[in-house]
């Protein structure tokens, strides 16, 4: 760990999970040194990750002294208590319900579906080759994002972002879900009001310096 | 909703993230008035229920001048935060992110991958039988309650439940994973620690209540 890094973040420069962790760090002022697991070299299935975190999944936060942290629901809620300001949920128990459940909609009930060790039965086992892989990809991105949308596009309580006008949770979530669309080149139609709320997001300093495009390991 | 209930709770006889919200109901003595969404009838597809939850996933619990509160996960830390006693969450801020990670590696790294739209694909689009489909949910059960597995095995702060001696989130959601084990017949083998928890859970009231065997609906 670097002399100034507060965190070892174990991280792949496209992984959606660790973006996520990239922002919350970003937004929170806390620094961290990223250490890369190359997904497509299988390395998050070496025995010496799997100690750190043994569902072999990224990101995962280490903290001198501490047991490491991993999956990104909870580390955005670490991050959160550790540094409240500036928070990533509402102050009202509603609209935290409401942020933690966009959250969930797209790090639980989406990103999971299309990770690698999923690719890999599918196409090992399941016989998908690759058009069958790129319809499951859009099939499962298509479906949350459409939700998330449904949820965002009446709701009084969608603004700039999608909970108000600062950023919390369920925009690090979204964000991290339309990051893998723009990698793997998938277009997802109808979904003016997250389209809209990207736009704030890409101008936003925290999450551009968490664009999987400028991380250390990313195709030129 | 009947003149007693707090809430009204859409939810399924053998849903998992349904078996969450009821265990987390009657840890906390809340009481809701259950709506029955027949998963295996595709009523989680109709008109109706998409209004209430974009993805057609239950449980959706409903408070009377609320919006709908979706996702199992958002809905066990809003009824936390609703009702702080007993907690499911550690007091420190380490074992809560080590409960919150436990709790994902369930509910967010290994339920969504076997759930009812997920079989519907692989069955129609994927050219999955029904063998190739228990392989799939033996594979990702699997692996998910091996990964708990080692993270309880060798951790001081594993008691009789999964954090400490009493329940938190990490057993709803542990116990919810077994419960679909229980539901398809399936076994895991080899997870010692957690099938020593279940055996607290099982003889918890909290738990034992929301046994998927004794919901309504439930096959005799």
């Amino acid at each position: 760990m670097s002399e100034q890094a507060q965190f070892e973040l174990f991280a792949f420069w496209r992984s959606s999970a660790a973006f996520r962790v990239r922002v919350a760090l970003n937004l929170k002022g806390l620094s961290a040194h990223e250490q890369n697991i190359d997904l497509d070299a299988g390395e998050q299935r070496g025995a010496e990750f799997l100690k750190i975190s043994p569902l072999g999944s990224i990101p995962a936060l280490v903290q001198d002294g501490h047991e490491p942290l991993t999956q990104s629901l909870a580390i955005l809620e670490f991050l959160d208590e550790l540094q409240p300001s500036p928070p990533l949920l509402p102050s009202d128990l509603y609209g935290r319900a409401r942020v933690r459940s966009i959250a969930s909609m797209c790090a639980a009930d989406t990103h999971p579906l299309i990770v690698p060790r999923v690719k890999k039965y599918l196409q090992e086992t399941g016989g998908f080759d690759a058009a069958a892989w790129r319809a499951w990809q859009i099939r499962w991105l298509g479906a949350g994002l459409a939700a998330v949308e449904q949820r965002l596009a009446s709701a009084p309580e969608t603004g700039t972002f999608c909970h108000g006008d600062e950023p919390t949770m369920a925009d690090i979530c979204l964000a991290s879900i339309v990051a893998i669309t723009r990698v793997f080149k998938i277009t997802i139609p109808d979904v003016p009001t997250i389209d809209r709320i990207m736009t704030a997001c890409d101008q936003h300093p925290a999450f551009m310096k968490a664009d999987p495009k400028r991380q250390a390991g990313a195709p030129k």
